[in-house]
């Protein structure tokens, strides 16, 4: 018999192995509201939730009312909603926030909301008082998938994404599936597009399951999206344990981010959300792998037939070559110059390399159109 | 014979043993203009020199030059001088030159200058990218003896000294003792500030030393200044070898910095150095041991002596018990409201404890006049 929704349930524990900065990821319904989720926090005088103004309506009461116990006062601080403020104004909010509550260094940091919300709270608890305990809350498929997990946390420059920031742990990660219920239809297939990202670089049977559940996905079956919350945060966790910092395998899950980060920088901030440039980033990356011989065409039609198939852009927008160049040429895996490319091997493997600028610019041409 | 002063010399080597964040602190003359000083920074494109206008004329030239071996690029970034630039404002400028100049994550980060130089140019190369290596290149006596050693990095905020920040540990800090001759004489008085602080926190021995050697100090003689700094060093590397992030002991270098942060937010930066708000701030801390008990008159009298030889100031400003306090709580020791003070158990042994509010309010009372 299934639990009714609101008793929690911990459907799965997935560890982050990173020796004494390990942590577990929980992924389970009705966990927000549950004080006994919050049971390996820090104890602190001070709790404080960031979060947006789109999020807070919906789940800081409950979070609030649910770690009450852990903490003398619990702050809630709501920043504007999107990719256009992950800057370092709205991270000085976050810090005047702290600062004006009287928040000493043991104050615990609560991330409560998708990727920008978890990049800056994070950035903001590696920072304040030179670091404080920090948790995960992630509330958006992407998040819970992705960018909640793994320690990277940043702030955006107006040349270039994610250009600001930390490797900084969180203590617990909590996904709670039943906050992907109330997620916009937009914001979900951008969620999607970390998911199938997960395919194509570390696991064919995964993408064969992706692809035989699209339709449950796409219509938010809880059980279908268990199980894609959960191996996706497996693979992740098994990168991220061999190489936190990124000294080399872990820039794989940066596949279609080269090309997406570009793409996000170049219309500005939050015109396209940061699933969907990366969802067509891999387009164009499975265009220039298919170039450079590594995978056949047939097979980048799957591809980008799933995609579609979960309500992602596929075409990019028209930058013109040579501000794709520009703006890739900034990305943090170039080297001295030379722009690096997450490209598919062979389904199921990853590598990273650099690639001839006219093959480049054959893919941006063929990939892209005017909007 | 001595070395004439073209050649360089390397006196002491000081490793701080960090596991596999472990580097050297080099003491000696002539070390800035010598290739062979840079040999184990890691070769990259990029080398990105992060100094002030008033360093800048001095060294930077000097420095660009030995280091031309170890990148294709050198690029100088001159920050404006002072605390009071110590700001996201003044942050931003090398992010921006980093980015503007297409350096990539790779980029070595030398920080040529005082603590402000120091403490900024480390916290953009913690941030750069998530992090890029850092070298410490330290040209006041108040940065070879302190800031420059042990990886704390960072910004101030409007309500508090060095709020946002990072532990980040460069790969080697060099400290060229020619650059103290032309530091000028308030600069090097707030130097020995910190000098003479290792005495009483953890050094009987040091502390006789500088009494004897004070007029050798003041007249900035190389053999005293050889001596000064590289017990300094001694004494602060073993205090972070043991505790990296201040889980406990290391806040004991912290004595004269709680009474001193607030001098120094509470005047507006700048407006005192550092270094004098610290000296200031032990003749505080000191009443405040002598009120508890810990020490005796005589030798608190002797302690304020010795900072009035090195010229620094000895009485506070009158900001006002109130604006004390508050400033106080903000402090980072502070625990949910409670200040924490660094106090001399018995000349030698520092102790980290709360002290009741009106003995404080006595301290402030006697220690301070209005300006």
């Amino acid at each position: 018999m299934a639990a009714a929704p609101s008793v929690s349930s911990v459907l799965h524990q997935v560890p982050i192995a990173l020796g004494d900065r390990s942590y577990p990821i929980t992924i389970g319904s009705a966990l927000l509201a549950d004080a006994a989720t919050w049971a390996s926090v820090p104890a602190a005088a001070h709790g404080v939730i960031v979060t947006n103004v789109t999020v807070a309506p919906l789940y800081a009461r409950r979070l609030q009312d649910a770690i009450a116990g852990r903490h003398r006062q619990v702050h809630v601080v709501e920043l504007p909603d999107g990719e256009a403020h992950k800057n370092w104004e709205t991270l000085s909010l976050i810090f005047d926030a702290l600062l004006g509550r009287g928040c000493d260094r043991k104050t615990v940091v609560y991330a409560l909301g998708g990727g920008v919300v978890g990049d800056m709270a994070g950035f903001a608890a590696a920072c304040y008082m030179r670091g404080v305990p920090f948790v995960q809350v992630p509330t958006t498929l992407l998040a819970q998938v992705d960018s909640s997990v793994g320690g990277k946390t940043g702030i955006n420059h107006p040349l270039g994404k994610n250009m600001i920031g930390a490797f900084y742990q969180p203590r617990l990660v909590v996904c709670d599936l039943d906050t992907l219920q109330t997620l916009p239809a937009r914001e979900f297939s951008a969620g999607l597009a970390e998911v199938i990202k997960y395919g194509p670089i570390a696991d064919t049977v995964f993408l064969d399951w992706i692809e035989q559940n699209m339709t449950a996905l796409m219509r938010r079956d809880p059980g279908a999206l268990a199980h894609a919350v959960r191996r996706s945060c497996e693979i992740k966790a098994d990168v991220v344990g061999q190489d936190e910092r990124e000294a080399g395998l872990r820039a794989i899950l940066n596949f279609g981010h080269t090309f997406g980060h570009a793409i996000e920088a170049g219309l500005g901030y939050g015109q396209w959300l940061h699933g969907e440039a990366v969802g067509c980033g891999m387009v164009m990356a499975l265009d220039l792998s298919r170039r450079l011989g590594h995978v056949d065409e047939s097979w980048v039609r799957r591809m980008t037939a799933l995609l579609r198939q979960a309500q992602l852009p596929t075409v990019g927008p028209d930058l013109g070559p040579d501000r794709y160049l520009e703006l890739m040429r900034l990305d943090k895996k170039a080297e001295a110059g030379e722009i690096k490319f997450v490209l598919i091997e062979r389904p199921g493997l990853a590598t990273v390399r650099g690639a001839p600028d006219d093959l480049v610019r054959q893919v941006i041409a063929d990939c892209c159109r005017p909007s």
